[in-house]
């Protein structure tokens, strides 16, 4: 059955966030990202994929394309072998007792790529959670998607903001922030002596004031060369590394 | 002076690598990494800026120009202050005594961004060098330039085999490489014990047999979690990281 003008028209819109939104589904590209969420229990709206995936074959409103149509609904420059589209999952409000070695709040990040990767860090880790400020980019953006290589469907992303995360974790968590000055990474005590919630601003503003305000220790990744600073992915990893170790 | 129609013909023909390497010139975009670029010294062939950005008048080849004028030779979607365009550096063979304590070699590293985010790590760590495989992507990339944020102009970017590298490094550095099922990363001693040159190889095809075969030690990044791998990118930041600790 070949793909319809209509289907098209669907899968297209939903390159937009408006569309997104309104719609409540997001779009998932390339074979392994497709598969993980698959795998995770996802129910497709709809799976276009070329013919000889047959692992595709069993699920539903699984739809064989040609690589011409698959040309036509992509978002990538290279299209993928299979696109599928999803409903956007509410995970509701971040729960009041959290148990995570670890966790991520990640504050006005705008850039999808360093979300996307920043989700497969923690995915790396084992966390089940990360925490992004209600100013972040779309976690459902292509790119972002993209970068998490099907860790998005491993872990639950939280909306809150920065009082509201702090209020939740309170009692269990230290609260810290990554920052240009502060104590030394490897100073500091790691997540066996006290669960860390972890603070990451975007490269371009910083974290907010009002979290920094919250936060009851800044830490420093210390460098000693000549960049100014490191990408918010990049310092997410490093100090979720060294807390970790 | 109004750009010219050839000018924005010459600009935008380096967007391609193939006129980078016969014109042996390539572009760099964004008021930071511009100034960066002066600042190290490299001298404009050309130099667009907008007019309020008084910084760059001193400059030879300055040439004020209108956001629309911009929106013409720019290769990003939100076209940038200032772009100028310089001649590509040839650092030469790797020199035969390399006193860094971490030296990265890139093994078919294809991803621009990833490049240009470990150039910008290495910058950092206040690193003097790093060597790329004669098939990794284009230093003079778009995306790399970008994603290096000025880093590029910090340190120098040699191009090498693996052989040619080990050979080079064999009495002074330990030759290690990041793989997936190695030592324990803290467990393998930092470059205080001795210097250390760090293989890292492309997400979708790994390090290559040869240079596997040369390393003395792999080493793992310990995670836990679900996702298989990390980007290239984190992965060379988190090992050097831990090493450089």
């Amino acid at each position: 059955m070949e793909i319809t003008r209509n289907q098209i028209k669907h899968v297209k819109s939903l390159h937009r966030k408006k569309e997104r939104m309104e719609q409540g589904l997001f779009i998932v590209e390339g074979r392994k990202s497709v598969f993980e969420a698959l795998n995770a229990g996802m129910v497709p709206q709809m799976l276009f994929h070329y013919k000889e995936l047959t692992e595709f074959q069993e699920f539903r409103q699984s739809q064989p394309v040609s690589s011409s149509e698959m040309e036509r609904i992509t978002a990538l420059s290279n299209p993928s072998e299979a696109l599928a589209v999803f409903k956007i999952p509410h995970p509701g409000p971040v729960p009041s007792k959290i148990d995570e070695p670890l966790l991520f709040f990640l504050d006005g990040i705008q850039d999808p790529g360093n979300l996307g990767t920043i989700i497969r860090i923690a995915d790396w880790y084992g966390l089940h959670a990360i925490v992004c400020s209600n100013d972040c980019v779309d976690t459902y953006n292509s790119k972002t998607v993209q970068a998490s290589m099907g860790s998005l469907f491993h872990l639950q992303v939280y909306r809150a903001d920065a009082e509201e995360i702090a209020l939740a974790i309170k009692s269990t968590h230290r609260f810290i922030c990554a920052d240009l000055e502060g104590t030394n990474l490897w100073d500091s005590p790691t997540v066996k002596q006290k669960p860390v919630l972890l603070a990451i601003g975007s490269e371009a503003h910083g974290l907010k004031p009002a979290t920094l305000q919250l936060a009851e220790e800044r830490i420093t990744i210390p460098g000693g060369g000549r960049a100014e600073s490191l990408n918010a992915a990049i310092s997410a990893g490093l100090i979720a590394s060294a807390l970790l170790r």
